[in-house]
């Protein structure tokens, strides 16, 4: 194939920022070609590990003329104005998710990404895990009938510092809003919101006024009702699984293990080590795969990546369930 | 022990009835005296067949002066008048679920059966059933911590006939009524609760207004909240399951399969039979449970049977389901 | 249904008697009416409680033309002599196995109990398990192919008292015995056997020249092979699985559970509670289904009764096992 | 660290030598050097993708002195000669199992491998599964107290072609050699080896007197007994597993599957997808370990890599089991 590989541009080596990287530089179809970060060493450190020019300053990227996409992987505050630089240069984008915590500010973006033409992808990594691509792929062929219920159970193994729960936007837009995007993966249609918060366990999130337990219930345009069981914690590991109920039949993802051993004693039997860790572990192979579909996007293929109305639909949800939450009614949505 | 077996009179005899009837005959501390049905066939062949005399009058049982229980296992408007009766000449009573589906009903009744002093326990069931009773024992013990979150999964196999909707006082009385009642199991101090109902397949359901499948979140005064999944039917057999969730892990409860064989094949592997068919195989051990901790309440010894007061809240909740469903809001409850 | 129900005299009081006499008197089909043990208490009670006339002689039983049938369950070198004396009397018998621990006594009967046309089953109780007979089953109906390999693990919770191993025949004749009646409840025609034992933990199978753990492979006439993993402990209780392999899949029998409960903590995942402690609980359904199969043996129904050729069977691979053991070799057998 | 990377070259470019080629290359701690292969293409199209000079010429990469170590993954014919070759020139070698087909060989080249000093370690991958290698250093902890009886179930996808049949070795050189080798992984003084060999399904093996199915007995020093169960075929995908008994407990290592998720419908419940269809996905993680500790070894770091005298065991224990098998005999060993 002659298909030249994708020029990146990646902007944020953090945690992410550095996922992002080291997916690039695994991929054929892929070359990093600048990394900027406003801690420089940060850029430094990881160009000098993936390839690239380091720099601290994002416009020297956009200018370079050397790119073809940007990965936004820097603080959520700085996306908006980052996709909106981005697609006016004509580059395509891949930008972590939330696109911001302010609607209002995804609304007014909105046109602009759409006049644009360009691609731009929001970084939900769990639509790419192979377990819940299968599970939603069966349910899309029909194998258990009309999809009625569908379960998300979403636990982080701890609560965040108690500082980042105060600039995280809240448990909905911060951590649930990865649900949202899932249960819209399969279910789009979401028409009707009632979260139910609950602060159990976490000061961090009292201080904050914030929620460290929720549940949310989502309604489809078709009836079929969606419920997302969330903790800040979780004593086993990260409890990340999905069950799809339909007319013929359910079908679930269980957990990720670390290991195939199991032990069997006088006191308990069947016993395993542990669930995966956190999100770099469980979703390795889907942060992978995110990037190849970002690629076939930008080629136009085919491709699964969500969309800037993806990112869009999912902070309104996020909105809504906090809505719902603190003043204890139902909110409809409207995601047209 | 010289404990005299205890003399049941048994008031009706459907399906249940025949049920318990089998766990009076089975139990060394029951005796079948009284069976009352004004179908006379029904309560003369179960009388054949677990002892006992038959008759149509109810009355002819209290007045026997031969018994000192009734199990009042007869269609659910009779209930409040026969423990009514009961309780008035010194009888103890286990009656089926509900109490009634008119909550005023209950609450006239409620402080004639708190004056009596006679035991009156309600046919929950579900608290018998081994492991739940295990499950609940072992969160109490402390095991997993501070309970945080209870998810409840109840799916009957099919749904009732259309003609049964119509009298069954809806989805939240007549079946999610048990859930309500294990909530409690786990977490007594309900103050609120949530409901989104649904009709997605069942044109019963539709034709008199009620709902085929549901979501119900609880709060408990502790903070903790409890999800209830219901369905009218599941493709899988009856899906009965639990998981409690707290500060140092977690207590699941999995359906209970039919056979210890699995089949690995070229197209799956480790696929197991379906689960128990409905509640009579499901809970079969749970019911003779449920007669021996009656049996131990009425001799005064410490007894887990449900009390008139639990009946009453579990419909309490449940209308506040219907309203919550109907109303598309968040209602709080007292069940002081 | 005019069908009489049968009436049975039992032989022997000990922990498996009552095990049988619990199923005679819970059996519509069968009635309890002769109890016989030289330990006359024994007798008594047992007739106290489940009916029947108590006696400490066998004889009084055959005589008083009261029974149908003789259920033996008295300690192994009585069996060929109580055999013998019932198919004389033209009672039907049910045997506890191993019909003797010698097989010369065993042939010297053989042609009387053909002679004699009476019904005559060795209580080879696994065979009734639900779960052997369902794999066996869908085995013979093909669902896996050609049965190519059958893998049986089966342990004993703890190694019996240093008296007991002294006159239990070895571990083969005495505790693998169930295991080739099983290998021959899915392969009749065995026509090979290896067996290596080990002497690695039980002081009295030490100081008896005996094994405690032992894996013995046995060839059918089809070229299929059975390995049998047997071991006179078990810290996880009682181990009883049956592997059956073939050409199109497996079908795979789990040890039985005691609680549908699972426990995950952060040292460990969805532990469970231990298996079932021993044969009685294991086998509690298999024993009654082995009466009601012996009922329809006498009545001439088809019936999967092991007969007495079953308990021979089992004896020679038994013998066939210590001598391959002890003198490490291959051992051909003639089952014929 | 300042640790020079280690220079390797890599003789055969087939299916294994590829898996090797692209562990060295994704190794920080080793370069791919030379390429030898007589078949000049594989060679250069290796080198192209993986690094390295190609040549046709074995001799060409040992005079480079560009190499530290040689990894050995032609025809099992020339690994004789090439570990002689690299040991006479001072380099390191990881060569694939087995050594040799012919024992004489082995134990011709062992003085030589030993008093070169050289580094030769055996590719018997499955030591470095993650699973495998848990499993034995939770044995060797001694989390179920002594270990009595190890299992070993070993069932590859489909029977090889019949020509690889022919001059395969047979199956327990071919293939048990692997589960020999896990057997000494776990209880390495093997005293004693039982091999039951069949033919049931394939005209292959059946053409050149071989087996298509095993099972085989190994007994230890200690008493302990080893279960290894062979089968040249297998519906469900590559069955790899292992269950070690001790007196405390049982360690068991699962199939690996090759998805999280599960399908519940009327028919079956929890039915998952196949296992990993062969080698190269179940062990995947296990050659890039396998590189990792050859690369300690060679550094004179503490490595688990097995040895020559490792490579020369297992093929005793195979000769042993055919030796067995044909004549039908017990076989004692001496591994000294």
């Amino acid at each position: 194939m002659t298909t030249k590989a994708l020029r990146f541009g990646l902007i944020g080596t953090g945690r992410i920022g550095q996922v992002h990287a080291a997916s690039i530089a695994a991929s054929p179809d892929a070359v990093l070609a600048w990394v900027a970060d406003p801690y420089i060493d940060g850029a430094r450190s990881t160009a000098a590990r993936f390839g690239g020019t380091a720099t601290e300053d994002v416009e020297a990227v956009i200018a370079s003329g050397d790119v073809d996409a940007l990965l936004v992987a820097s603080p959520t505050p700085t996306h908006v104005d980052l996709i909106a630089r981005a697609v006016d240069a004509g580059l395509a984008v891949l930008c972590e998710k939330p696109i911001d915590l302010d609607i209002a500010r995804v609304e007014a973006l909105r046109p602009r990404v759409a006049a644009s033409g360009v691609p731009v992808a929001i970084g939900f990594n769990r639509r790419f895990d192979p377990a819940f691509a299968s599970a939603r792929a069966r349910v899309a062929a029909g194998e258990i009938g009309e999809l009625e219920q569908l379960a998300i159970i979403s636990r982080d193994p701890s609560a965040p510092p108690a500082d980042y729960v105060g600039i995280s936007g809240g448990i909905f837009r911060d951590m649930t809003i990865h649900d949202f995007d899932m249960a819209r993966f399969f279910l789009p249609e979401i028409v009707e919101v009632t979260a139910i918060g609950s602060t159990v366990f976490d000061e961090g999130a009292r201080a904050h006024g914030d929620f460290d337990t929720a549940i949310t219930i989502l309604r489809a345009a078709s009836g079929a009702t969606v419920s997302i069981t969330n903790s800040r914690h979780s004593a086993v590991g990260y409890d990340q699984r999905i069950e799809a109920f339909g007319a013929n039949g359910m079908l679930q993802v269980a957990n990720a293990g670390t290991s195939l051993v199991s032990f069997s004693g006088a006191a308990a039997v069947e016993a395993r080590p542990p669930y995966q860790e956190f999100f770099l572990e469980r979703y390795a192979a889907a942060y992978a795969a995110e990037l190849g579909e970002f690629i076939k996007l930008v080629r136009g293929e085919a491709s699964s990546s969500p969309t800037f109305d993806d990112g869009r639909a999912a902070l309104i949800l996020a909105d809504a369930a906090q809505r719902s939450a603190v003043e204890r009614t139902v909110v409809a949505v409207d995601l047209g």
